[in-house]
């Protein structure tokens, strides 16, 4: 046992700035960041496993309306929502994911089933659903998802005739949840869920439900959950470029996130963010978005939480 | 201009032994490979691109029924086809990919049009099928890709209670087709296309439509298109792996694919193989079960064809 156990979670990156965020809506943010927090390390402080931890926190923001994952996921084109979400595992490299599934509330809890109680990596639409009936998931109906907020941002999206990020006319936004933990173990796992883009057509699949892009956790290297501009992060395989700079590089996990981040993908316009701890309970939470909803928490330290 | 090209493509890999194949099956098995090396090399030959001659060897790969992609693809639990492929174009770092689509005969060449005419890396479905007629592709019945074998095997697998590869019972094989290209101008592609595993349910996808796992092109690096045990190739991000094991470890591109495919992957009894070529044109043609259907050719040298 290494005796410390860290956690870190994100809300979502991008343009997010103070002049646009009322007191209360950041006093809001705060609460629920704190919230999804306090579910993770009462699991670690109870010498519980990353998994879980990670599953805790990532249920309690998907359940929040503030974000887009789970309740409050922003609508597709054709004004459904469609949800992804992906988990891994440090210690065993097993992993699980699901994408565009219209039914399950917390789709991390469902990725983990997948990891869990099945011989596949990644299920699809109706037959992770199919999937999700047989292990005894109970179904919500897609509108349980909406939310007044999201549906007025659909129309102005629908009205500027634009796929859109979950963002306002100017703001960029990239709402994904995620979480990372380390437990007293020295295990470590990292899981991510998302309401996908404003708009969204043609079936688009972004990061978030993809192994190494989107989630990534191995014991000798680090975990990582993204969120940004989907394509870029799969383009460059950000969770397993983080890992891969580590163990083939020799980078600490603060380099190798730094180079990646601030470097790499900000060369190619790629906003977002990602939030990492590598074995030895480093934190990392690093964008080049204005801001990214975020917070972490460290054996015997105080929480914190923070927008810009 | 490096005036070198180099081409090399794979037809799937598993337990392909001697005693299971007639000659006449083998001698179909290497025209139809042939005919794949000539499809692109001919592209390479004219100072076509290496995007080009990926397209027109994997189109003759998906076109034959010898292989599991396009016409010839196994049948899932339903008895239809659901079709999976990817693409990447190393000098843009560009990527394109689709998972399950039904009346598309030519996977790879809708990868394509993602990449390209898209803002998006990764189109599922109805989604990715909607986008295809507004790009005009004509559709097929989904019957269009089934054979008689195919449906012998299903038919095998369901008696058999399995959720199989392409295999007869004996058998372990994973039917994906790829390849890979480096062309005059020192420009990579790859690009990977399949029909995935017989008899299978619940809307898997393995690692064929992940760019990173199934997939990867870099001229910094290498380009790579693997063929293997789907859940574990995405759980080790295979593709992306070698090209990392090249940038930040400095190894080999022969190195860095026998570390991952004899090693790392064989331990954990992840069968399969891949094949890349580097921005030098060294090609590598490697895997760990006892066959991979592969070919390749290099400016001025007589084609290769292989099975065992």
């Amino acid at each position: 046992m290494n005796k410390k156990f860290a956690l870190t979670i994100h809300g979502g990156a991008g343009t997010l700035l103070r002049e646009n965020i009322s007191p209360e809506q950041e006093k809001n943010i705060h609460a629920a960041l704190r919230a999804a927090l306090d579910a993770g390390s009462n699991v670690l402080s109870s010498c519980g496993s990353a998994m879980d931890a990670v599953v805790a926190s990532v249920t309690v923001l998907e359940d929040s309306e503030l974000f887009n994952a789970g309740r409050g996921a922003v609508f597709t084109n054709e004004a459904t929502h469609e949800l992804d979400a992906s988990i891994m595992c440090g210690k065993t490299n097993g992993a699980g994911a699901v994408c565009s599934v219209k039914h399950i509330q917390n789709p991390i809890q469902l990725s983990r089933m997948v990891m869990e109680r099945s011989e596949h990596v990644l299920l699809n639409g109706e037959g992770a659903e199919e999937f999700a009936r047989l292990q005894g998931v109970s179904f919500v109906s897609n509108s349980f998802f909406s939310t007044d907020f999201r549906r007025q941002q659909l129309e102005e999206a629908r009205l500027a005739g634009k796929v859109q990020l979950d963002h306002a006319d100017k703001e960029k936004k990239f709402g994904t949840v995620g979480a990372v933990a380390l437990d007293i173990n020295g295990n470590l796992a990292a899981g991510t869920s998302t309401g996908g883009m404003t708009n969204k057509r043609f079936g688009r699949v972004g990061d978030s439900p993809l192994i190494g892009c989107g989630t990534f956790a191995d014991n000798h290297t680090c975990a990582v959950s993204c969120t940004g501009w989907g394509e870029f992060f799969i383009k460059n395989v950000v969770a397993y470029d983080v890992a891969a700079r580590m163990r083939y590089g020799k980078m600490s996990l603060r380099d190798a996130c730094h180079e990646l981040v601030m470097k790499k993908l900000a060369e190619q316009g790629a906003d977002g963010g990602l939030i990492a701890i590598d074995k030895d309970g480093q934190v990392e939470m690093v964008f080049n978005s204005p801001g990214m909803y975020r917070g972490s928490v460290v054996m015997g330290e105080e929480p914190f939480t923070a927008i810009f």
